[in-house]
Protein backbone atom coordinates (compact mmCIF):
# COMPACT_ATOMS: atom_id res chain seq x y z
CA UNK A 1 0.00 0.00 0.00
CA UNK A 2 1.38 3.11 -1.29
CA UNK A 3 -1.28 5.75 -0.52
CA UNK A 4 -4.47 6.58 2.18
CA UNK A 5 -7.57 8.46 1.27
CA UNK A 6 -9.16 9.86 4.72
CA UNK A 7 -12.37 11.27 4.22
CA UNK A 8 -13.25 13.29 7.82
CA UNK A 9 -10.72 14.22 10.55
CA UNK A 10 -12.46 13.68 13.92
CA UNK A 11 -11.39 11.38 16.23
CA UNK A 12 -11.11 7.93 14.48
CA UNK A 13 -10.59 9.24 11.33
CA UNK A 14 -7.83 11.78 12.55
CA UNK A 15 -6.47 9.28 14.53
CA UNK A 16 -5.81 7.26 11.80
CA UNK A 17 -4.25 9.55 10.03
CA UNK A 18 -1.77 10.19 12.46
CA UNK A 19 -0.88 6.30 12.85
CA UNK A 20 -0.27 6.12 9.53
CA UNK A 21 2.19 8.59 9.12
CA UNK A 22 3.55 7.27 12.52
CA UNK A 23 3.68 4.23 11.61
CA UNK A 24 4.35 4.30 8.05
CA UNK A 25 5.37 5.67 4.53
CA UNK A 26 1.97 5.55 3.53
CA UNK A 27 1.09 8.95 1.82
CA UNK A 28 -2.41 10.41 3.50
CA UNK A 29 -4.62 12.22 1.56
CA UNK A 30 -7.65 13.71 3.71
CA UNK A 31 -10.44 15.43 3.08
CA UNK A 32 -12.98 17.08 5.97
CA UNK A 33 -16.47 19.14 5.58
CA UNK A 34 -14.91 21.76 7.46
CA UNK A 35 -12.15 22.65 5.21
CA UNK A 36 -9.81 24.54 8.54
CA UNK A 37 -9.71 21.13 10.03
CA UNK A 38 -8.06 19.40 7.16
CA UNK A 39 -5.63 22.37 7.00
CA UNK A 40 -4.66 21.93 10.69
CA UNK A 41 -4.10 18.51 10.22
CA UNK A 42 -1.99 19.10 7.01
CA UNK A 43 0.12 21.91 9.44
CA UNK A 44 0.80 18.98 11.93
CA UNK A 45 1.80 16.27 9.42
CA UNK A 46 -0.92 14.57 10.21
CA UNK A 47 -1.47 14.47 6.65
CA UNK A 48 0.18 14.76 3.73
CA UNK A 49 -2.42 16.40 1.25
CA UNK A 50 -6.23 18.08 1.13
CA UNK A 51 -8.15 16.49 -1.70
CA UNK A 52 -10.40 19.08 -3.03
CA UNK A 53 -12.69 17.30 -5.15
CA UNK A 54 -11.69 18.97 -8.61
CA UNK A 55 -9.15 15.63 -9.56
CA UNK A 56 -9.95 12.14 -9.17
CA UNK A 57 -9.37 11.06 -5.91
CA UNK A 58 -6.44 7.99 -6.45
CA UNK A 59 -4.97 5.94 -3.32
CA UNK A 60 -5.29 2.57 -2.76
CA UNK A 61 -7.92 2.54 -0.09
CA UNK A 62 -10.61 5.59 1.12
CA UNK A 63 -11.45 4.70 4.40
CA UNK A 64 -14.57 7.01 4.76
CA UNK A 65 -14.59 8.18 8.72
CA UNK A 66 -17.96 9.79 9.45
CA UNK A 67 -21.20 8.97 10.51
CA UNK A 68 -23.69 6.57 9.48
CA UNK A 69 -26.00 9.04 6.97
CA UNK A 70 -23.03 10.90 6.19
CA UNK A 71 -21.16 7.63 4.74
CA UNK A 72 -23.71 6.82 2.45
CA UNK A 73 -24.10 10.31 1.32
CA UNK A 74 -20.70 11.27 0.60
CA UNK A 75 -20.05 8.09 -1.61
CA UNK A 76 -23.82 8.47 -3.23
CA UNK A 77 -22.47 12.09 -4.29
CA UNK A 78 -18.38 11.61 -4.35
CA UNK A 79 -18.16 7.72 -5.46
CA UNK A 80 -17.71 8.86 -9.31
CA UNK A 81 -14.49 10.79 -8.30
CA UNK A 82 -12.67 7.62 -6.66
CA UNK A 83 -10.46 6.03 -8.92
CA UNK A 84 -12.02 2.91 -10.52
CA UNK A 85 -10.59 -0.48 -8.56
CA UNK A 86 -9.84 1.32 -5.60
CA UNK A 87 -11.14 -0.48 -2.20
CA UNK A 88 -13.89 2.01 -0.06
CA UNK A 89 -14.16 1.01 4.00
CA UNK A 90 -15.88 2.63 6.79
CA UNK A 91 -15.71 2.87 10.37
CA UNK A 92 -19.31 3.27 11.55
CA UNK A 93 -20.90 1.73 14.47
CA UNK A 94 -23.66 -0.17 12.90
CA UNK A 95 -23.13 -2.70 9.76
CA UNK A 96 -26.29 -4.22 7.87
CA UNK A 97 -27.58 -0.15 6.85
CA UNK A 98 -23.90 0.49 5.87
CA UNK A 99 -23.19 -2.41 3.90
CA UNK A 100 -26.06 -2.58 1.70
CA UNK A 101 -26.25 0.95 1.08
CA UNK A 102 -22.18 1.38 0.35
CA UNK A 103 -22.02 -2.37 -1.41
CA UNK A 104 -24.53 -0.95 -4.10
CA UNK A 105 -22.78 2.75 -4.57
CA UNK A 106 -19.41 0.94 -4.58
CA UNK A 107 -20.86 -1.52 -7.53
CA UNK A 108 -22.31 1.42 -9.45
CA UNK A 109 -18.93 3.01 -9.63
CA UNK A 110 -16.50 -0.03 -9.93
CA UNK A 111 -15.39 0.23 -6.35
CA UNK A 112 -14.37 -2.58 -3.85
CA UNK A 113 -16.69 -1.89 -0.69
CA UNK A 114 -15.53 -3.68 2.76
CA UNK A 115 -17.16 -2.62 6.14
CA UNK A 116 -14.96 -2.09 9.09
CA UNK A 117 -15.42 -0.79 12.83
CA UNK A 118 -12.50 -0.20 14.84
CA UNK A 119 -13.08 -1.06 18.75
CA UNK A 120 -11.79 1.94 20.08
CA UNK A 121 -12.76 5.57 20.96
CA UNK A 122 -13.20 8.17 23.99
CA UNK A 123 -15.79 10.06 25.28
CA UNK A 124 -15.01 13.18 23.50
CA UNK A 125 -14.74 13.67 19.73
CA UNK A 126 -13.15 16.03 17.03
CA UNK A 127 -9.81 16.23 15.38
CA UNK A 128 -8.75 17.62 18.74
CA UNK A 129 -8.70 14.76 20.49
CA UNK A 130 -7.10 12.75 18.19
CA UNK A 131 -4.39 9.81 19.04
CA UNK A 132 -1.81 8.13 16.74
CA UNK A 133 -2.12 5.54 19.33
CA UNK A 134 -5.72 4.79 19.47
CA UNK A 135 -6.19 1.72 18.14
CA UNK A 136 -3.12 0.17 19.50
CA UNK A 137 -4.36 -3.91 20.81
CA UNK A 138 -8.17 -3.07 20.15
CA UNK A 139 -10.09 -4.85 18.01
CA UNK A 140 -10.88 -3.75 14.68
CA UNK A 141 -13.94 -5.82 13.07
CA UNK A 142 -14.71 -6.57 9.78
CA UNK A 143 -17.90 -7.72 8.18
CA UNK A 144 -17.03 -9.34 4.70
CA UNK A 145 -19.81 -10.30 2.85
CA UNK A 146 -20.49 -13.32 0.19
CA UNK A 147 -19.60 -10.48 -2.62
CA UNK A 148 -16.28 -8.57 -0.94
CA UNK A 149 -13.60 -9.33 -3.25
CA UNK A 150 -10.18 -10.51 -1.16
CA UNK A 151 -8.10 -7.37 -2.52
CA UNK A 152 -10.28 -5.13 -0.36
CA UNK A 153 -10.15 -7.69 2.71
CA UNK A 154 -6.03 -7.86 2.08
CA UNK A 155 -6.01 -4.13 1.83
CA UNK A 156 -7.95 -3.32 5.00
CA UNK A 157 -5.73 -5.72 7.02
CA UNK A 158 -2.50 -4.15 5.90
CA UNK A 159 -4.30 -0.66 7.17
CA UNK A 160 -5.30 -2.67 10.47
CA UNK A 161 -1.73 -3.82 11.02
CA UNK A 162 -0.46 -0.69 10.37
CA UNK A 163 -2.65 0.74 13.29
CA UNK A 164 -1.13 -2.13 15.57
CA UNK A 165 -4.34 -3.30 16.37
CA UNK A 166 -4.17 -6.06 18.75
CA UNK A 167 -7.05 -8.24 16.89
CA UNK A 168 -8.96 -8.40 13.36
CA UNK A 169 -12.26 -9.58 14.30
CA UNK A 170 -14.30 -10.91 11.30
CA UNK A 171 -18.25 -11.70 11.52
CA UNK A 172 -21.03 -10.50 9.74
CA UNK A 173 -22.91 -7.26 9.74
CA UNK A 174 -26.01 -8.63 11.45
CA UNK A 175 -23.84 -10.54 13.88
CA UNK A 176 -22.26 -7.17 14.99
CA UNK A 177 -25.10 -5.48 15.14
CA UNK A 178 -26.35 -7.84 17.65
CA UNK A 179 -23.47 -7.75 19.92
CA UNK A 180 -22.83 -4.57 19.48
CA UNK A 181 -25.86 -3.52 20.86
CA UNK A 182 -25.04 -4.76 24.07
CA UNK A 183 -21.38 -4.02 23.99
CA UNK A 184 -21.12 -0.60 23.10
CA UNK A 185 -24.72 1.22 22.52
CA UNK A 186 -26.32 0.06 25.82
CA UNK A 187 -23.43 1.62 28.01
CA UNK A 188 -23.72 4.40 26.39
CA UNK A 189 -27.65 4.46 26.96
CA UNK A 190 -27.14 3.88 30.29
CA UNK A 191 -24.85 6.71 31.18
CA UNK A 192 -27.05 9.08 29.54
CA UNK A 193 -29.73 7.49 31.76
CA UNK A 194 -27.79 7.32 35.01
CA UNK A 195 -26.65 10.96 35.26
CA UNK A 196 -30.79 12.26 34.89
CA UNK A 197 -31.13 11.31 38.34
CA UNK A 198 -31.61 14.54 40.24
CA UNK A 199 -29.13 13.59 42.95
CA UNK A 200 -26.30 13.66 40.47
CA UNK A 201 -25.51 17.20 41.36
CA UNK A 202 -25.36 16.71 44.90
CA UNK A 203 -22.79 14.02 44.53
CA UNK A 204 -19.84 16.13 45.90
CA UNK A 205 -17.47 14.45 48.09
CA UNK A 206 -19.87 11.32 47.64
CA UNK A 207 -18.45 8.91 44.74
CA UNK A 208 -15.14 7.21 43.80
CA UNK A 209 -14.78 4.83 40.48
CA UNK A 210 -17.59 3.25 40.11
CA UNK A 211 -19.65 6.54 39.48
CA UNK A 212 -17.18 7.57 37.10
CA UNK A 213 -16.76 4.74 35.16
CA UNK A 214 -20.37 4.14 35.12
CA UNK A 215 -21.33 7.87 33.38
CA UNK A 216 -18.06 8.49 31.89
CA UNK A 217 -19.54 8.15 28.30
CA UNK A 218 -22.22 10.38 28.97
CA UNK A 219 -20.84 13.06 27.02
CA UNK A 220 -21.37 11.51 23.77
CA UNK A 221 -22.75 13.62 20.95
CA UNK A 222 -26.05 13.09 20.14
CA UNK A 223 -26.25 13.52 16.61
CA UNK A 224 -24.00 10.89 15.97
CA UNK A 225 -25.33 8.17 18.83
CA UNK A 226 -29.11 9.12 17.78
CA UNK A 227 -28.36 7.77 14.41
CA UNK A 228 -26.56 4.68 15.79
CA UNK A 229 -29.16 3.75 18.35
CA UNK A 230 -31.59 4.51 15.55
CA UNK A 231 -30.04 2.45 13.14
CA UNK A 232 -29.98 -0.52 15.06
CA UNK A 233 -33.04 -0.04 17.13
CA UNK A 234 -34.27 -3.55 17.11
CA UNK A 235 -31.33 -4.93 18.65
CA UNK A 236 -30.63 -2.03 21.26
CA UNK A 237 -34.49 -2.08 22.28
CA UNK A 238 -33.66 -5.89 23.29
CA UNK A 239 -30.81 -4.85 25.34
CA UNK A 240 -32.40 -1.69 27.16
CA UNK A 241 -35.67 -4.48 27.88
CA UNK A 242 -33.13 -7.10 29.28
CA UNK A 243 -31.25 -4.79 31.69
CA UNK A 244 -34.30 -3.38 32.70
CA UNK A 245 -35.72 -6.68 33.40
CA UNK A 246 -32.66 -7.61 34.92
CA UNK A 247 -32.56 -3.97 37.23
CA UNK A 248 -36.02 -4.90 38.15
CA UNK A 249 -34.68 -8.19 39.82
CA UNK A 250 -32.71 -6.62 41.88
CA UNK A 251 -35.45 -3.91 42.96
CA UNK A 252 -38.00 -7.00 43.54
CA UNK A 253 -35.37 -8.80 46.03
CA UNK A 254 -34.55 -5.72 48.07
CA UNK A 255 -38.80 -4.68 48.35
CA UNK A 256 -39.40 -7.71 49.57
CA UNK A 257 -36.21 -7.75 52.06
CA UNK A 258 -35.47 -11.61 50.38
CA UNK A 259 -31.85 -11.52 51.56
CA UNK A 260 -31.55 -14.94 49.87
CA UNK A 261 -32.61 -13.87 46.82
CA UNK A 262 -30.82 -11.07 46.40
CA UNK A 263 -27.66 -12.40 47.54
CA UNK A 264 -28.20 -15.30 44.93
CA UNK A 265 -28.52 -12.48 41.99
CA UNK A 266 -25.47 -10.43 43.15
CA UNK A 267 -23.39 -13.87 43.22
CA UNK A 268 -24.81 -14.84 39.56
CA UNK A 269 -23.40 -11.24 38.05
CA UNK A 270 -20.27 -11.86 40.07
CA UNK A 271 -19.92 -15.10 38.76
CA UNK A 272 -20.11 -14.19 35.28
CA UNK A 273 -17.83 -11.05 35.32
CA UNK A 274 -15.32 -13.45 36.65
CA UNK A 275 -15.62 -15.92 34.15
CA UNK A 276 -15.15 -13.24 31.93
CA UNK A 277 -11.03 -12.63 31.27
CA UNK A 278 -11.37 -10.97 27.86
CA UNK A 279 -9.87 -7.83 27.48
CA UNK A 280 -11.63 -6.90 24.23
CA UNK B 1 -1.93 10.52 67.82
CA UNK B 2 0.17 7.50 69.14
CA UNK B 3 -1.47 4.03 68.44
CA UNK B 4 -4.43 2.85 66.24
CA UNK B 5 -6.07 -0.69 66.23
CA UNK B 6 -7.51 -2.06 63.15
CA UNK B 7 -10.50 -4.45 63.74
CA UNK B 8 -10.75 -6.45 60.00
CA UNK B 9 -8.15 -6.24 57.59
CA UNK B 10 -9.51 -6.77 54.61
CA UNK B 11 -9.48 -4.18 51.75
CA UNK B 12 -10.13 -1.24 53.44
CA UNK B 13 -8.93 -1.87 57.20
CA UNK B 14 -5.93 -3.97 55.82
CA UNK B 15 -5.10 -0.61 53.56
CA UNK B 16 -5.48 1.70 56.21
CA UNK B 17 -3.06 -0.08 58.60
CA UNK B 18 -0.68 0.89 55.51
CA UNK B 19 -0.96 3.62 55.02
CA UNK B 20 -0.32 4.36 58.44
CA UNK B 21 2.94 2.12 58.84
CA UNK B 22 3.70 4.08 55.57
CA UNK B 23 3.00 7.98 56.48
CA UNK B 24 3.66 7.79 60.20
CA UNK B 25 5.24 6.84 63.58
CA UNK B 26 1.64 5.41 65.19
CA UNK B 27 1.77 1.91 66.15
CA UNK B 28 -0.82 -0.01 64.73
CA UNK B 29 -2.30 -2.89 66.51
CA UNK B 30 -4.25 -5.85 63.99
CA UNK B 31 -7.34 -7.68 64.67
CA UNK B 32 -8.51 -10.13 62.34
CA UNK B 33 -11.40 -13.21 62.31
CA UNK B 34 -9.03 -15.27 60.59
CA UNK B 35 -5.76 -15.31 61.99
CA UNK B 36 -3.75 -16.10 59.43
CA UNK B 37 -4.58 -12.75 57.72
CA UNK B 38 -3.48 -10.71 60.59
CA UNK B 39 -0.35 -12.86 60.91
CA UNK B 40 0.74 -11.96 57.47
CA UNK B 41 0.06 -8.40 58.15
CA UNK B 42 2.15 -8.87 60.83
CA UNK B 43 5.37 -10.37 58.90
CA UNK B 44 4.75 -8.06 55.89
CA UNK B 45 5.14 -4.89 58.64
CA UNK B 46 1.41 -3.79 58.05
CA UNK B 47 1.14 -4.27 61.81
CA UNK B 48 2.97 -4.07 64.53
CA UNK B 49 1.17 -6.51 66.70
CA UNK B 50 -1.97 -8.74 67.07
CA UNK B 51 -4.59 -7.86 69.76
CA UNK B 52 -5.37 -11.43 71.03
CA UNK B 53 -8.68 -10.32 72.90
CA UNK B 54 -6.99 -11.77 76.84
CA UNK B 55 -5.87 -8.33 77.22
CA UNK B 56 -8.12 -4.47 77.17
CA UNK B 57 -7.59 -2.81 73.46
CA UNK B 58 -6.05 0.29 74.12
CA UNK B 59 -5.45 2.63 71.65
CA UNK B 60 -6.03 6.49 70.79
CA UNK B 61 -8.68 5.29 67.94
CA UNK B 62 -10.33 2.17 66.80
CA UNK B 63 -11.19 1.65 63.15
CA UNK B 64 -13.81 -1.36 62.84
CA UNK B 65 -13.23 -2.60 59.16
CA UNK B 66 -15.76 -4.75 58.83
CA UNK B 67 -19.09 -4.93 57.19
CA UNK B 68 -22.23 -3.45 58.95
CA UNK B 69 -23.91 -6.21 60.43
CA UNK B 70 -20.29 -7.63 61.73
CA UNK B 71 -19.56 -4.23 63.06
CA UNK B 72 -22.50 -3.87 64.92
CA UNK B 73 -22.12 -7.24 66.82
CA UNK B 74 -17.91 -6.84 66.94
CA UNK B 75 -19.21 -3.95 69.54
CA UNK B 76 -21.87 -6.00 71.08
CA UNK B 77 -19.27 -8.67 71.99
CA UNK B 78 -16.16 -6.67 72.28
CA UNK B 79 -16.48 -2.94 73.39
CA UNK B 80 -16.11 -4.08 77.13
CA UNK B 81 -12.54 -4.84 76.16
CA UNK B 82 -12.04 -1.02 74.64
CA UNK B 83 -9.95 0.76 77.30
CA UNK B 84 -12.78 3.82 78.30
CA UNK B 85 -12.34 6.76 76.63
CA UNK B 86 -11.44 5.62 73.37
CA UNK B 87 -12.33 7.20 70.09
CA UNK B 88 -14.04 4.16 67.75
CA UNK B 89 -14.87 4.96 63.93
CA UNK B 90 -16.39 2.50 61.04
CA UNK B 91 -16.16 2.38 57.63
CA UNK B 92 -19.26 1.01 56.74
CA UNK B 93 -21.18 2.03 53.38
CA UNK B 94 -24.36 2.70 55.54
CA UNK B 95 -24.26 5.17 58.03
CA UNK B 96 -28.27 5.59 59.60
CA UNK B 97 -27.92 2.10 60.93
CA UNK B 98 -24.83 1.68 61.98
CA UNK B 99 -24.27 5.34 63.68
CA UNK B 100 -28.05 4.52 65.85
CA UNK B 101 -26.54 0.56 66.77
CA UNK B 102 -23.03 1.77 67.42
CA UNK B 103 -23.49 5.02 69.28
CA UNK B 104 -25.76 3.40 71.54
CA UNK B 105 -23.35 0.82 72.23
CA UNK B 106 -20.66 2.97 72.45
CA UNK B 107 -22.26 4.81 75.18
CA UNK B 108 -22.89 2.19 77.26
CA UNK B 109 -18.93 1.39 77.45
CA UNK B 110 -17.81 4.85 77.44
CA UNK B 111 -16.58 4.83 74.02
CA UNK B 112 -16.54 8.08 71.84
CA UNK B 113 -18.07 7.10 68.40
CA UNK B 114 -17.91 8.87 65.07
CA UNK B 115 -19.17 7.48 61.69
CA UNK B 116 -17.23 7.61 58.98
CA UNK B 117 -17.03 6.15 54.68
CA UNK B 118 -13.57 6.43 52.99
CA UNK B 119 -15.03 6.73 49.32
CA UNK B 120 -12.14 4.73 48.03
CA UNK B 121 -12.37 0.87 46.95
CA UNK B 122 -11.60 -1.68 44.74
CA UNK B 123 -13.18 -4.45 42.43
CA UNK B 124 -11.74 -6.87 44.73
CA UNK B 125 -11.48 -7.01 48.45
CA UNK B 126 -9.43 -8.86 50.95
CA UNK B 127 -5.83 -8.37 52.44
CA UNK B 128 -4.34 -9.55 48.99
CA UNK B 129 -5.48 -6.29 47.49
CA UNK B 130 -4.67 -3.80 50.14
CA UNK B 131 -2.80 -0.58 49.11
CA UNK B 132 -1.07 2.06 51.05
CA UNK B 133 -2.21 4.62 48.40
CA UNK B 134 -5.79 3.87 48.32
CA UNK B 135 -7.31 6.78 49.81
CA UNK B 136 -4.85 9.45 48.61
CA UNK B 137 -6.77 12.31 47.00
CA UNK B 138 -10.02 10.17 47.70
CA UNK B 139 -12.82 11.93 50.17
CA UNK B 140 -13.52 10.53 53.12
CA UNK B 141 -17.02 11.19 54.19
CA UNK B 142 -17.45 11.61 58.41
CA UNK B 143 -21.14 11.90 60.03
CA UNK B 144 -21.14 13.72 63.21
CA UNK B 145 -24.17 13.96 65.25
CA UNK B 146 -25.98 16.01 67.85
CA UNK B 147 -23.43 13.78 70.31
CA UNK B 148 -20.38 13.26 68.98
CA UNK B 149 -17.65 14.39 71.05
CA UNK B 150 -15.13 17.10 69.63
CA UNK B 151 -12.25 14.50 70.70
CA UNK B 152 -13.63 11.63 67.79
CA UNK B 153 -13.72 14.58 65.28
CA UNK B 154 -10.28 15.83 65.95
CA UNK B 155 -8.84 12.11 65.95
CA UNK B 156 -10.48 10.70 62.90
CA UNK B 157 -9.62 14.06 61.10
CA UNK B 158 -6.10 13.34 61.96
CA UNK B 159 -6.10 9.60 61.03
CA UNK B 160 -7.73 10.82 57.48
CA UNK B 161 -4.63 13.36 56.81
CA UNK B 162 -2.28 10.59 57.32
CA UNK B 163 -4.48 8.45 54.73
CA UNK B 164 -3.35 11.65 52.84
CA UNK B 165 -7.18 11.48 51.80
CA UNK B 166 -8.12 14.50 49.63
CA UNK B 167 -11.13 15.64 51.27
CA UNK B 168 -12.80 15.54 54.06
CA UNK B 169 -16.98 15.23 53.36
CA UNK B 170 -18.67 16.51 56.28
CA UNK B 171 -22.40 15.18 56.21
CA UNK B 172 -25.52 13.66 58.38
CA UNK B 173 -26.15 9.96 57.97
CA UNK B 174 -29.41 10.56 56.18
CA UNK B 175 -28.18 12.69 53.46
CA UNK B 176 -25.25 10.41 52.95
CA UNK B 177 -27.51 7.26 52.60
CA UNK B 178 -29.61 8.99 50.51
CA UNK B 179 -26.69 10.42 48.03
CA UNK B 180 -24.57 6.91 48.10
CA UNK B 181 -27.15 4.81 46.86
CA UNK B 182 -26.91 7.19 43.82
CA UNK B 183 -23.38 7.22 43.24
CA UNK B 184 -22.02 3.90 45.17
CA UNK B 185 -24.74 1.38 45.35
CA UNK B 186 -26.83 2.10 41.86
CA UNK B 187 -23.49 1.05 39.73
CA UNK B 188 -23.04 -2.00 41.81
CA UNK B 189 -26.65 -3.02 41.00
CA UNK B 190 -26.21 -1.60 37.40
CA UNK B 191 -22.86 -4.03 36.73
CA UNK B 192 -24.47 -7.06 37.97
CA UNK B 193 -27.61 -6.36 35.82
CA UNK B 194 -25.73 -5.61 33.17
CA UNK B 195 -23.50 -8.43 32.45
CA UNK B 196 -26.75 -10.87 32.40
CA UNK B 197 -27.70 -10.20 29.18
CA UNK B 198 -27.09 -13.37 27.18
CA UNK B 199 -25.25 -11.54 24.55
CA UNK B 200 -22.20 -11.28 27.76
CA UNK B 201 -20.64 -14.69 26.82
CA UNK B 202 -20.57 -13.67 23.01
CA UNK B 203 -18.57 -10.51 23.04
CA UNK B 204 -15.18 -11.38 21.99
CA UNK B 205 -13.65 -8.66 20.00
CA UNK B 206 -16.75 -6.77 20.01
CA UNK B 207 -15.98 -4.64 23.14
CA UNK B 208 -13.83 -1.38 24.36
CA UNK B 209 -13.82 0.94 27.23
CA UNK B 210 -16.99 1.51 27.43
CA UNK B 211 -17.77 -2.46 28.77
CA UNK B 212 -14.63 -2.74 30.58
CA UNK B 213 -16.11 0.71 32.33
CA UNK B 214 -19.97 -0.29 33.04
CA UNK B 215 -19.01 -3.92 34.14
CA UNK B 216 -16.16 -3.49 36.47
CA UNK B 217 -17.83 -4.05 39.84
CA UNK B 218 -19.88 -6.84 38.71
CA UNK B 219 -17.21 -8.88 40.64
CA UNK B 220 -19.00 -6.96 44.16
CA UNK B 221 -19.39 -9.64 47.14
CA UNK B 222 -22.72 -10.87 47.45
CA UNK B 223 -22.03 -10.87 51.45
CA UNK B 224 -20.83 -7.31 51.73
CA UNK B 225 -23.51 -6.03 48.94
CA UNK B 226 -26.27 -7.86 50.17
CA UNK B 227 -25.79 -6.19 53.54
CA UNK B 228 -25.35 -2.80 51.79
CA UNK B 229 -28.53 -3.25 49.75
CA UNK B 230 -31.07 -4.09 52.33
CA UNK B 231 -29.87 -1.67 54.76
CA UNK B 232 -30.38 1.46 52.11
CA UNK B 233 -33.49 -0.64 50.57
CA UNK B 234 -36.10 2.60 50.74
CA UNK B 235 -32.98 5.39 48.79
CA UNK B 236 -31.65 2.31 46.49
CA UNK B 237 -35.30 1.15 45.26
CA UNK B 238 -35.78 5.40 44.27
CA UNK B 239 -32.55 5.49 42.36
CA UNK B 240 -33.42 1.83 40.61
CA UNK B 241 -37.01 3.07 39.98
CA UNK B 242 -35.61 6.20 38.85
CA UNK B 243 -32.98 4.68 36.43
CA UNK B 244 -35.52 2.41 34.76
CA UNK B 245 -37.81 4.84 33.92
CA UNK B 246 -34.61 7.33 32.08
CA UNK B 247 -33.74 3.97 30.54
CA UNK B 248 -37.62 3.34 29.40
CA UNK B 249 -37.34 7.14 27.57
CA UNK B 250 -34.67 5.97 25.56
CA UNK B 251 -36.35 2.71 25.03
CA UNK B 252 -39.52 4.39 23.52
CA UNK B 253 -37.99 7.48 21.73
CA UNK B 254 -36.36 4.57 19.82
CA UNK B 255 -39.64 2.38 19.55
CA UNK B 256 -41.39 5.28 17.98
CA UNK B 257 -38.77 6.22 15.71
CA UNK B 258 -38.88 10.17 17.71
CA UNK B 259 -35.46 11.35 16.09
CA UNK B 260 -35.79 14.88 17.62
CA UNK B 261 -36.79 13.25 21.06
CA UNK B 262 -33.83 10.94 21.18
CA UNK B 263 -31.64 13.57 19.96
CA UNK B 264 -32.54 15.90 23.03
CA UNK B 265 -32.49 13.08 25.83
CA UNK B 266 -28.94 12.04 24.82
CA UNK B 267 -27.84 16.02 25.10
CA UNK B 268 -29.56 16.73 28.00
CA UNK B 269 -27.74 13.44 29.87
CA UNK B 270 -24.25 15.33 27.97
CA UNK B 271 -24.58 18.67 29.31
CA UNK B 272 -25.19 17.59 33.07
CA UNK B 273 -22.23 15.31 32.63
CA UNK B 274 -20.14 18.05 31.12
CA UNK B 275 -21.51 20.29 33.76
CA UNK B 276 -20.04 18.19 36.26
CA UNK B 277 -16.37 18.50 36.45
CA UNK B 278 -15.95 17.08 39.91
CA UNK B 279 -13.09 14.54 40.63
CA UNK B 280 -14.98 12.90 43.34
Amino acid sequence: MKSIAIIGLGLIGGSIAKAVKKNSDIKVIGWNRDVSVAKTALEQGSIDSIWNKESMLEADIAVISTPPYATVSFLEENARLFKKGMVVTDVCGVKEYIIVECERICNENDLFFIGGHPMAGKEKGGYFNTDATLFVGASYIITPTETTSQKATDILKELINILKAGTITVTTPEFHDKVIAFTSQLPHVLAGAYVKSPLCTKRKGFSAGSFMDVSRVATADERLWTELFMLNSENLVTEINTLINNLSAYRDAIIKGDNSRLSTIIKEGREIKECDNLQF
